[in-house]
């Protein structure tokens, strides 16, 4: 089904040009209302079509607040962009004002000079927060985790948690309040206590006494599939994360996990299209998207030659019957058609856990089978097409079975291929590709030619 | 950055052979504990793995409940073929004991006579209900919503309400509690009202007077990226789905929201490789994933065609300067990996909204500048190795040129036909990759086979 075309910025368009103009001439309150005005599809919009200077005024006049509200509706590489507008000092003034975890995001996103930069410009305890959280991959539970939450030690009256939660109020309205948790001296989570459950018990009761012993919990080093998993086997909105040691170091939300998912998923496509050295925007420099393109497209032209070798071994055949040329890039070009569609569903598959990186046999019959089916049908097609063309009923078979073998080769790698990949610790996203396109590529065009040259008699 | 590899389920591994086992052997009781034991992922494995034969008795055995709570936890396609392996009444009655919504979803992914046979052993109103869920696309509020929910008229005290809410208790409990939803006689949303509000009022007040009036809603009509718009800016868990009457429909959750943008995310990786016909897992039937491949393979084979064309046409000049033909799918596949990357960046630019569909001049002018740098280093790189292996430096000219040109005409057009196609209503994921590599392939050819035709003095 085609996407529906809806822009529903366009009806109620302000361009960049008002919020430039009102940045120079207007009032701070002007511009903060004019911003928030905005829907934040408006805000990512007018952001990325405006020249750095004026993105920079922008920032520079809003409050600091109201400046982190804003950056902290864009993603991270569009966030950490627009704070390398400023100097660290304005910069550490706006992130001072985000939450710990959103900090570290963007910081994380930043070059080693400029986050060094800000980071001296934090408060000192500030800046150690967040370098133990850059220290997190983006994909397990500590770098996904808030760090921010309700945590009181078990000796304590239900008395004096109402208390501090009181003197406190105007901070810990930000914090999702459903639990606190509970831990010993030395940090380690021991419990944890529904909000609730404060409102219906004596105000001299120790919360050691009253709160869920044993809790569930999941490590900081844990994966993205585990915490998925996770959250699929139980209801809750929220778990702790503790170290090995058991200390409780932060709160992984639900929402948290699913919107790691969503980029996981995304960045499978973009690799799996060439973009592989970390997300490009077109707002990014220019020499900065062509090194990380070319990055990736010097590996592959060094693969290409390798096929292009095969080629250049069978030069004489090739000279001999001409016709053979205008079916290699048909040959090549298709074996990776039908092998890409292998890579996807094995990607998918590894994705729902419904098969494992050992189960080579398994997936390798399943895409023989689909392979002597389509390698049939395709190497048919295109040796009609070529006694057609040529008028020789041998370069139909030479053209017709090189593709039928080679789609089965196809079809063959680009299944087991994300299997072993994964296996071995490779990101199958990104390497399936490349490898399946060189191997088939070799593989076709040797098939061809390497035909052609035993029937060279009949051919020509 | 490699994803980690895990494999939680190894450790704890439990075959399949053993849920066959104790499906024949054991009690129903030894079957739902075994089941109930397993984490999500493991009986995702587990069914993935096992004879439909097998899948079917361990679904008739169980009671409709906890089959329809194992077969919810399958994503929708894995589903469908599950209740598929069942006769249309065991299914109805596996699927009764699903939420509507869960039932449509099933129902949508079956074939249109298997999905009417069971529509007909399901009651009436249970039946016209799917029935009126399964007509919106998955990717619009009404294919999302669920529609149990608390839904009161404004006439009704508070007393009524409580008293109904104390009745259905049980079934409540299986509910969003969070918000009751106030309709006029026409059922037209008129108001919501927080749960708790109801412990702080009198009991004889309507409803009308303390709802919250004239809420935010969406439309039944309303596509994802509305919705995720919608939650991105609203920190609400759920916004109601009316229709264009304004009738209350649904509840949507932002969860759901979430899980489709997953989806989406993953379908366009899928799609770009390839898999466009549906959802393929390795558990369907041969013959229908060769189909559903074969349709997308034999359009290619199609567009293929046009590019072997170009080649064909300049026969005389390939005989005469054999090289050649070693570059050319060289050519062919630079371009190709050029242009994808440049796709990939305008599908993500789409989907953050920092693009809309019109900036053809600004996406194509940011494009021209990295090919500019790209298809130099590139072209350069080709031209010494065609010098090295030919000989020739006019042959290096040639291919160089024609590869720095042709990358400037692969990312022009990477990057502005995802624009096109979603401009027309086309799936920019789908189309994009086909209609660039042709466009590229036969321009390249030209490029390299036309500059050769002008050149063939000195190539000769």
């Amino acid at each position: 089904m085609n996407d529906v075309v809806t822009d529903p910025i366009t009806e109620n368009d302000r361009s960049w040009e008002e919020v430039v103009r009102v940045a120079n001439e207007g009032s701070v309150e002007e511009l903060s209302e004019l911003l928030d005005s905005m829907s934040v599809a408006e805000q990512a919009y007018v952001f990325s079509h405006m020249e750095d200077d004026a993105e920079a005024v922008v920032l520079r006049r809003l409050p600091a607040e109201d400046a982190a509200d804003l950056i902290g509706h864009f993603n991270e590489s569009e966030a950490a962009r627009m704070i390398q507008l400023l100097e660290s000092q304005a910069a550490a003034t706006i992130l001072q004002e985000m939450p710990i975890d959103e900090q570290a995001d963007v910081i994380g996103d930043l070059p080693e000079k400029e986050a060094e930069a800000i980071l001296q410009e934090l408060p000192q305890q500030n800046a150690d927060n967040v370098r133990e959280l850059t220290a997190y991959p983006d994909n397990v539970a500590g770098g996904m985790m808030v760090v921010e939450m309700l945590r009181f030690r078990s000796e304590m009256t239900v008395a004096e948690v109402i208390d501090e939660i009181n003197r406190g109020a105007e901070h810990y309205t930000d914090l999702d309040v459903r639990y606190a948790y509970v831990c010993d001296d030395e940090g380690r989570l021991v419990g944890v206590l529904p909000m609730q459950n404060l409102l219906f018990v004596k105000r001299y009761r120790k919360l050691g006494e009253i709160m869920i012993k044993d809790p569930l919990s999941v490590r900081t080093t844990a994966p993205l599939e585990e915490l998925a998993e996770f959250f699929e086997s139980h209801v809750y909105l929220g778990v702790p994360v503790v170290d090995d040691d058991g200390v409780l170091k932060g709160v992984l939300h639900r929402e948290a996990v699913q919107y790691e998912e969503v980029r996981a998923a995304e960045n499978d496509y973009l690799k799996s299209q060439g973009i592989v050295g970390g997300e490009e925007l077109r707002t990014m420099p220019v020499w900065l998207r062509s090194r990380r393109r070319l990055s990736w497209l010097s590996i592959n032209i060094f693969l290409n030659l390798g096929a292009a070798a095969v080629i250049a071994y069978f030069q004489e055949t090739l000279e001999s019957v001409i016709a053979l040329a205008v079916f290699l890039p048909i040959i090549s070009d298709m074996s990776g058609c039908s092998g890409n569609q292998a890579v996807a569903v094995s990607m998918r598959e590894l994705s729902l856990g419904i098969i494992r990186p050992t189960e080579f046999f398994r997936v390798w019959w399943k895409e023989f089978t689909v392979g002597l089916i389509n390698g049939s049908v395709l190497g048919g097609l295109i040796a009609v097409v070529a006694v057609l063309f040529d008028g020789n009923p041998y370069l139909g078979v030479v053209v017709g079975v090189a593709l039928c073998l080679n789609t089965l080769i196809a079809v063959s790698i680009g299944g087991v291929v994300p299997l072993l990949l994964k296996r071995f610790g490779f990101d199958p996203a990104v390497a399936s590709g490349p490898l399946l396109t060189t191997v088939t590529d070799m593989c076709g065009f040797f098939l061809v030619l390497g035909l052609a040259t035993v029937m060279l008699s009949r051919l020509t």
